[in-house]
């Protein structure tokens, strides 16, 4: 069954009142109807079984009953990225390492960026659109634009690293991914990061890390990265 | 420095006479002129210093020196994915599969498939670009669309994996890698294989393989098998 997202709802909620814009689009585009059962989650781990209770021209209510809490995951990964000079590459990212399931990114502002805006909304909603498409629960959380100077001075728990392409000693990424430790990467622009700045995440205790022999895009990077992760978590509750 | 690739050169061709469309790139788009230098690959693990020689209207020539051979991999990935039914969905996976270093892919038919024609052209076009901006010297072989049964029924060597939704016994793909034996993984269409299919591969020794516990689209899956088959051979490497 189609799996829909609302903020704002609790364990307690017995009625979800959906907005004009909502109404219209679960009555008219998907042509639900009273009595038509739908799942709800409120992006915290909840699911809720939803029966829609009322229709108008503009207003649609569902009754809601709590159905099943899905855990947060026990270790978490961030990643935090500059945003790709085309939209549609970090866009592709968000999804990808949504469907993979992360929990935190950062577009990140860097030396190099030659993207310096993004699109708020337009970010949430490819990864809400994502998590549900995908079943999950948890929406990752997308923080707002920063700086890596105010990155890289954040206190993090867990293990951080930077990919970088400069040459250098590095280790290789799932060596540096402990399964009982949050994960946090740093992935440059298309220019790389500067050699300042990869000095100075290296001075905060970021591990300069390889993402292997092959010069990856960076979404590319991104999405090898939430791979991985994801790949020794499996492999940890196999 | 920018790479490029042309079919049908090898270590002893001197001279590289482009046809009408690729001199007019060559000299009206990227504006190169007589004596600029150039990387050439044949896509086949050679690596050429161009120098440009001739520039008319309509015809440019390149002096080949051969440069550098870089060895095939010793193990091979190859993945048979049925092409999605947006098509910028395969396209992504041919671009990120090839940065990640693939061998082979397979546009498979199903019993489930909602696209059953393929661009060739097209897709070729992908896996080139990909490879040069990723600075690789393997073109990876895209074959013909295949059927499902033609395909299993192909001899192969190595690890043979079925990445299914249908819940069953299945072990983790990156338990089914062995980092000494090519591995073939079959990805399903977005309606998934159909049972009769899942049985026939079986029988046919194809591994019964989960991608972990979250719902991947199609060419996500296929991502993240080239993910996670290259973590394999690097951590192999390192």
């Amino acid at each position: 069954m189609q799996l829909f997202y609302y903020k704002g709802i609790g364990r307690d909620t017995e009625v979800l009142e959906l907005d004009k814009e909502q109404s219209r689009h679960m009555t008219k585009v998907l042509r639900k109807k009273i009595g038509d059962h739908v799942y709800i989650t409120d992006g915290k781990g909840n699911l809720f079984d939803g029966t829609i209770s009322l229709v108008t021209s503009n207003k649609c209510h569902i009754d809601l009953a709590f159905a099943k809490a899905y855990p947060k995951p026990s270790i978490n990964l961030h990643i935090a990225i500059a945003p790709t000079k085309m939209n549609d590459r970090m866009e592709w990212f968000l999804e990808k390492a949504t469907e993979m399931g992360i929990q935190k990114i950062t577009p990140l502002l860097c030396d190099h960026s030659e993207r310096k805006k993004i699109n708020a909304a337009r970010f949430e909603k490819i990864v809400v659109s994502a998590m549900q498409q995908s079943n999950q629960f948890h929406l990752p959380v997308i923080t707002s634009l920063t700086s890596f100077q105010e990155f890289i001075n954040e206190k993090k728990n867990g293990v951080k690293c930077i990919a970088h392409c400069e040459e250098s000693q590095k280790s290789y990424i799932a060596e540096n991914i402990d399964d009982g430790q949050d994960f946090t990467m740093i992935i440059g622009p298309e220019g790389d990061f500067s050699t300042r700045e990869i000095e100075m995440a290296i001075s905060k205790g970021f591990l300069p890390t390889s993402l292997g022999n092959k010069r990856l895009r960076t979404e590319t990077a991104g999405v090898y990265t939430a791979a991985i992760f994801n790949s020794k978590i499996e492999v940890k509750n196999t």
